[in-house]
């Protein structure tokens, strides 16, 4: 029996960006179904108290984070650069619209190549993820129709999001990339195979 | 060439119990030498604002952390009760005694030992690590002489465990357990295998 995996990411987690990239390989080789579910951490860091993202709030968190994700994705052969050419003000970046995009897109098909696109060019290329301009070319690229920007800020996908920001805070989730297998909880890219190895067991 | 690893923990902390006890087969097959570097946390996180543990100050990251503990020790194979019944009053524990204790061991050459019986006692067994009996009986099984427990009181051990606390905070540590090589931070249970690497390919 294999149960499907939930695979919940904000486009602003740097940490996301290796499971993106990884989780496709990884739950083909287990023969597991994924399901992306792209949602908003600011809710949940506000619940604990946090304005902004933990690694600003906590310099040495900070620090320790990006050496770490630098020799991350040295091991798993991606490119990684600090987004906006290391310009501290622009960590986290604004994720909304890109989320939005990528709900639009997997309803339709295209969805998780343009997720990968979008973490790509922000932590593989520094580029800025909130312009509507750079995210309707990687739409684009990825297979969107010219009137995905339009559809993506429709009442319908604002509120899937909404929705799913909020499923993401009943499951307990504390940060991101977060995997959940029915109630069973997994938290970051370092548990990505063990949660594989949970859904295709259960 | 083969640079030396330190491998700092607290025992306080349950990811710290992981560490203790897997590094030294790991180490071994790799060719690493660790030197065991035992510490508080207390004024790391004191550093960051916090009075406790953060598990005790974000409840929903004290909840994940049991769950995560509990399927992790099960993996590797190793015995996992919350400590003292699972009653929250005695997470953290104080661990002041049982590192002035493990300071004096890791002279003598039986400190490898007490440390994993502390940790296996409090993880494993539930027991009361600050219970001065307790650690003598453990330190005795461990090969400690009769005057133990005078000797982690002394001026020199006293002063020995501040340094070693002010020197993790210098080497920019947030949390335990934590790897060094030279000035190569890795922090978490689930950053052994990559420091021993670099440790060995240094």
């Amino acid at each position: 029996m294999t149960k499907p995996i939930l695979f919940w990411f904000d486009f602003a987690s740097t940490y996301s960006y290796l499971s993106a990239m990884r989780i496709e390989a990884e739950a083909r080789r287990r023969g597991a179904d994924v399901l992306w579910k792209p949602f908003l951490l600011g809710p949940i860091f506000a619940a604990q108290g946090w304005t902004s993202s933990p690694f600003k709030i906590y310099p040495a968190k900070g620090a320790y984070m990006w050496r770490d994700m630098e020799r991350r994705a040295a091991l798993y052969g991606l490119e990684f650069h600090r987004p906006l050419a290391d310009d501290p003000r622009n960590f986290p970046q604004h994720s909304v619209f890109a989320a939005r995009i990528a709900l639009v897109g997997l309803q339709e098909g295209w969805g998780q190549d343009f997720c990968k696109r979008v973490f790509l060019a922000e932590f593989g290329g520094a580029q800025d993820i909130s312009d509507p301009q750079i995210l309707a070319a990687l739409a684009a690229d990825a297979g969107a129709g010219p009137d995905v920007t339009v559809r993506a800020v429709s009442g319908e996908i604002k509120a899937l999001l909404r929705t799913q920001s909020q499923d993401a805070m009943d499951k307990g989730l504390i940060g991101a990339p977060s995997f959940t297998v029915g109630d069973e909880l997994f938290w970051g890219d370092d548990r990505l195979e063990d949660a594989l190895d949970w859904a295709v067991q259960s």
